[in-house]
């Protein structure tokens, strides 16, 4: 290999180490940059790519589903955040503040957006005055600030990160609970349709609810070395935000009514999930549906046959893309084949054509697959539906291994012992019944970092009731008391 | 008219107060509110659809001419706006400052970025080793903060808006002119064909530039009120940020080189300048092209013709539909038909589509514009075809009312008596010949509020050549002295 070859390599293990060979895939596949400032990243365009995928299936979800987009201001007033009492104790510690505009001191302090909340709230009070302005169903694309002192994990941790916070307004309890499931039925969709990661859903225990919430339901994904991810939540809010800002309608009766709301998000976190749970030592790896390169054409030719070569590929190129398939025909000169595969094994395309001239000759093309290099020889002239065949199953490869990871490692336990030696050789979920003490959660916290990623929730005929079950057995799998809750303890991201 | 059509209607008139007129419309027609913090706007549901119609124009060209989308941090450490001095010294005074984060004091202010100039070149320096990684295009869609102390105008002058930032580098100066050109060129299309605006192009003079640029290139809009919107601009920065932050690369040679640079952008002033050209005392006004709902229809039924009404007009509305119009069938029962013809033209639909029992019964539809109610009655069979007839008509109505008063108020003057009567008077352009000095502008701006808004161009067989045609006159128009430029002198917003 030659030295250029060398640096394209990715050097650290996935298995052993997670953390490194995460940092390097980020860099290598030219994701994302460390910004200056410690907490904050720089998203390159084939990071950024990623975040426009996951933006246009959203979008295109909610806009059929009723939500409309909107924008409001970067900047809080201090005054209202103090508006709803549990979100400012919530987020008052990692707020950054502006305090200067221009050379003049500001009256008043004004947040960075943590969540929109407390800025959104009082418009919608505004805009509600009849039941026939409800639903009211908004959400905007932007990025949000939160001061955590963490290292800086591109995509998991960092001070911005991009999202979407959608927020909405309802007459009945009902709808706000429609609403918290729509949202979080299209989380799970994004997750298990774009991104190729199965998910569980859950609600989040009382004591991690989002600040002021009801409710916090969750889709948690599982990292190949054994930790969860929070892939997007759905709050119901009750009335809390209502009351503290006014948000009442005239119902059918002309009676004043409180409204209910809900919020929900998803972050760019979905990006780290997906880097995590694909990828390996070649570098990245993406599922077709979201690969921003489907396939990449690599020619490979020598001076007498590049001609045959370069007009076959070509054609093929322009067969692929005229049936919509996202194509790059890599007919760079100054780069010789094996470099180019690996360029393209690190930058995670899924296909890889190889052509040269037996390829011409026969009518024929190879195609090797990410991550597993399946490959196989297909017709020329049946090139459609062969990318089509191909690039499904390397979806549904990674789907299962995703599925099988996810699986093997929900294990159940008894006691708090068998919670930590579950946890501590595995990883992965344990699940206990538990008696909805926080202090139980802080005895397993303390000992190995594991939490209540979440509990799982009744299913009522497709549409979730909000409960959790109750357990088969009735012993809190930490204290002994009695149990009627079922908790998923886990390390996290 | 009951109380509620009132409500809708627009009290103010374009012509008598415009400013009022404007915030009337914006607020009436539901585009934006006010928020609590002075400077800031919340852009609702309808005013946001539209910066996405001109997100999706740009974004599409943008892709198609080699610009990748980026998203850099939101903050910019002060030592960073520093390294160049034009940008510290243009900007510094409008900065908005974070000092805080959590509960500490930081120990370097932040800016709340008012351009990205200064973040994106060290990655850019970063990025940019050989001539083969050159052109390096990036664009982001954000927003900006600029603390500027002036009364707020929805989308013309807020403290923080959204636009979007494009910055490139390039191998030559010619390369970074070719880069200018094909911008200003994307934003002249966006003015002219999705918004119905006829703009000029032009260059800002010498002492009106972008911080650190070397020429600052505009497509120019003519408001009805006779002042001037600045589009869009598109900057050539020549060497001077390449230089501060040592944007090099090597050459085909190997030979150390000094990168060019450019940076352009549109902001949602675009919306703004869309408002104001086309809209009428009875509201907003849009033309087809970037109109959310292209057709509004509207049954008008008794209760015994009520069925046959909405059947014929819920296959009307499935037909249009499927042949890509975007239309909104208006079959609420609370409303009655006179109450909806004034809130789709308050909205702005371009084409409204009454449908009674007459209308069944012939097999016709009553077609009727905005904004000059002309009213034709076309056949039912053919209503695919007249729609899109129509909306051509509607688009070129409109294209035609603004660019006769583009035509009609580009005046030549060659004294400054001359210069202020005619803005006095017309307002408008006043074309003449200027020998440079910004004194002369000064003297102008002085008594009127008018400025050198733009320089023409010389035109090179469409590609501009960034050269200012001599005027034919050779006595400025302000002192006398020799005269080598022409200058177009406008009060603008």
């Amino acid at each position: 290999m030659s030295d250029e070859s060398q640096e394209l390599g990715i050097t650290e293990s996935k298995s052993h180490k997670p953390g490194e060979w995460y940092a390097e895939v980020v860099q290598k596949a030219n994701l994302a940059d460390y910004a200056p400032m410690g907490g904050f990243i720089v998203t390159k365009p084939r990071g950024y790519a990623l975040w426009e995928g996951i933006q246009n299936a959203l979008d295109g979800w909610f806009k059929e589903t009723g939500v409309d987009n909107v924008y409001f201001p970067l900047f809080i007033p201090e005054s209202f955040l103090e508006r709803e009492k549990d979100v400012v104790e919530g987020f008052d510690p990692e707020v950054a503040w502006v305090t200067q505009g221009g050379h003049e001191e500001l009256e008043e302090r004004l947040a960075v957006r943590p969540t929109s909340e407390s800025i959104i709230a009082p418009f919608m009070a505004d805009w509600t005055r009849s039941h026939r302005d409800l639903p009211l169903r908004l959400n905007q694309w932007c990025s949000v600030v939160r001061w955590e002192a963490t290292e800086t994990k591109p995509f998991f941790r960092t001070k911005e990160f991009m999202w979407q916070e959608g927020h909405t307004a309802h007459a009945s309890d009902e709808g706000a609970w429609d609403e918290v499931w729509t949202r979080l039925g299209q989380y799970e969709r994004l997750y298990e349709d774009v991104l190729a990661i199965p998910v569980l859903r859950g609600k989040k225990p009382e004591h991690d609810k989002f600040p002021g919430a009801d409710t916090t339901t969750t889709v948690e994904a599982l990292m190949p070395d054994g930790k969860s991810v929070q892939g997007g939540t759905s709050h119901n809010l009750g009335q809390s935000f209502a009351e503290a800002f006014d948000i009442t309608f005239a119902d059918e009766d002309e009676e004043e009514r409180t409204a209910y709301t809900t919020s929900w998000g998803v972050s760019w976190r979905a990006i780290g999930a997906l880097i995590m749970t694909h990828s390996d030592d070649q570098g990245l790896v993406l599922p077709p549906t979201i690969a921003p390169t489907q396939v990449a054409i690599v020619p490979i030719w020598q001076e007498d046959t590049k001609e045959d070569v370069l007009e076959y590929s070509e054609n093929i190129a322009d067969d692929l893309e005229d049936a919509g398939f996202r194509v790059e025909l890599d007919d760079r000169d100054e780069r010789n084949p094996g470099f180019k595969f690996n360029e393209h094994e690190l930058n995670g395309v899924p296909l890889r054509l190889e052509i040269g001239p037996y390829e011409v000759e026969d009518e024929e093309v190879t195609m090797v697959h990410r991550p597993d290099n399946e490959e196989s020889v297909e017709d020329r002239d049946e090139i459609v539906e062969s990318v089509d065949e191909h690039l499904d199953e390397i979806y549904d490869k990674l789907y299962e291994t995703a599925e099988e990871n996810l699986e093997e490692n929900i294990r159940e336990a008894h006691s708090p012992e068998e919670i930590l030696g579950t946890i501590g050789k595995h990883g992965g979920y344990v699940k206990t019944p538990w008696c909805g003490d926080e202090a139980c959660e802080e005895a397993i916290k303390e000992k190995i970092a594991a939490e209540i990623v979440m509990q799982p929730l009744e299913d009522a005929g497709g549409q979730s009731s909000g409960e959790v079950p109750e357990p088969e057995h009735d012993e809190c799998g930490v204290c002994g008391d009695p149990a009627d809750e079922i908790a998923y303890f886990a390390k996290s991201y």
